[in-house]
């Protein structure tokens, strides 16, 4: 494979997919699977899944299609699914609670291993398997257990400021729930998931969208 | 505005995003903002923003920058928020449960206005100020209430079979919770949100994210 590829975010946000259908295949004794195949499991068309793998060389074989084993175990290794990630969840509120009973864990190679809230009810606790720790040992336990990946589901008014604390923690990435952008410094990569926006552009799309092409460009009209 | 524009799907995305903080620059009292401004509140560089806004035509004025009144209604009317978009929940697991929970009213003109589940339990019942209906009635509840966009919060195994009925249904939009990627007929759009693969696609961002330009290309080592 080819090191100096750069990959666009596009394709990178696939790889989990293809992963997941891999190990399915996998785990149902194939051997091999074509690219209309893949393409028809995962809702992506063939051309982009054959553009997305030639990022990282040559994968698959003109009339054979793709080895499952073998794809399977180089995407196993990009998306770093041969170590297990800890993730710490911070704010255990509605959002969090289900978080904590998401099953992170089936497909993945990641877990939550701990969570931060004020709420003194809780706190103490072990809540779905995850030990909740007081907001204000946030930063020290974080380092002690060398968590870098949290996701943050705590009010708008406190998001900021746990952010703050979560660069003092050292983490790497944030996984932001709350509706607000939170400023953190360049080193610290943060991902939104925004979910009245997800609505409300699933709701623009509806309103717009004229054609068939769902992936690029859309009519507005 | 020329009704004849294609706007990109990245774009459409950050509607939301825009539309929120003019509202509340126009509630703070603010007649006028810099693309920069702009720029620093919703952590979009400043030439996407122009880029973005040069497909609905020449808003803003060099020297001057965007009046905030006209563009936060051109937003609103744009993303349909000068009417209530009654949207249900199919599904009030732990997931589902948060979501009615969610404010999607604050910044928004949708809400939640009825929920679906087979849990004897709470069939019935009004949940966080909903009411809660037997899944067996949900393809004449839809069609009777009229909603035609929903939020798919089922297990698993019982997603694709609630895409079924919700065809039958004539919804037109599926916010997709579950990590399945459900078939419908290509006249129902379906939006993906897949807590594992965001958190996932995290996780590989920050291993092989070497440049500080977050939203492009990143080199892969």
């Amino acid at each position: 494979m080819n090191s100096t590829n750069k990959i666009p975010k596009a394709t990178a946000k696939r790889l989990p997919i293809y992963y997941r259908y891999l190990r399915y295949l996998h785990e149902d004794g194939k051997d091999r699977v074509s690219s209309t195949e893949l393409s028809e499991a995962v809702k992506v068309d063939s051309a982009t899944i054959r553009r997305d793998f030639s990022y990282f060389g040559a994968l698959g074989k003109r009339g054979y299609g793709y080895d499952v084993e073998d794809l399977m175990h180089f995407f196993s290794k990009t998306l770093k699914q041969d170590r297990l990630t800890n993730v710490a969840l911070i704010g255990v509120g509605n959002l969090g609670h289900a978080l904590l009973n998401y099953n992170f864990h089936q497909n993945n190679n990641m877990r939550i291993s701990a969570a931060f809230d004020i709420n003194k009810e809780i706190v103490g606790t072990i809540q779905s398997g995850v030990p909740v720790y007081p907001m204000e040992d946030m930063v020290q336990q974080l380092k002690m257990q060398q968590i870098d990946v949290v996701m943050l589901t705590v009010p708008t008014s406190a998001a900021q400021e746990a952010a703050n604390n979560l660069v003092k923690a050292e983490v790497k990435g944030i996984l932001n729930f709350t509706p607000i952008r939170i400023s953190v410094p360049d080193h610290v990569r943060v991902q939104n998931v925004d979910l009245a926006n997800e609505l409300q552009t699933l709701i623009y799309f509806i309103d717009h969208y004229k054609t068939d092409d769902k992936d690029s460009l859309l009519p507005l009209d």
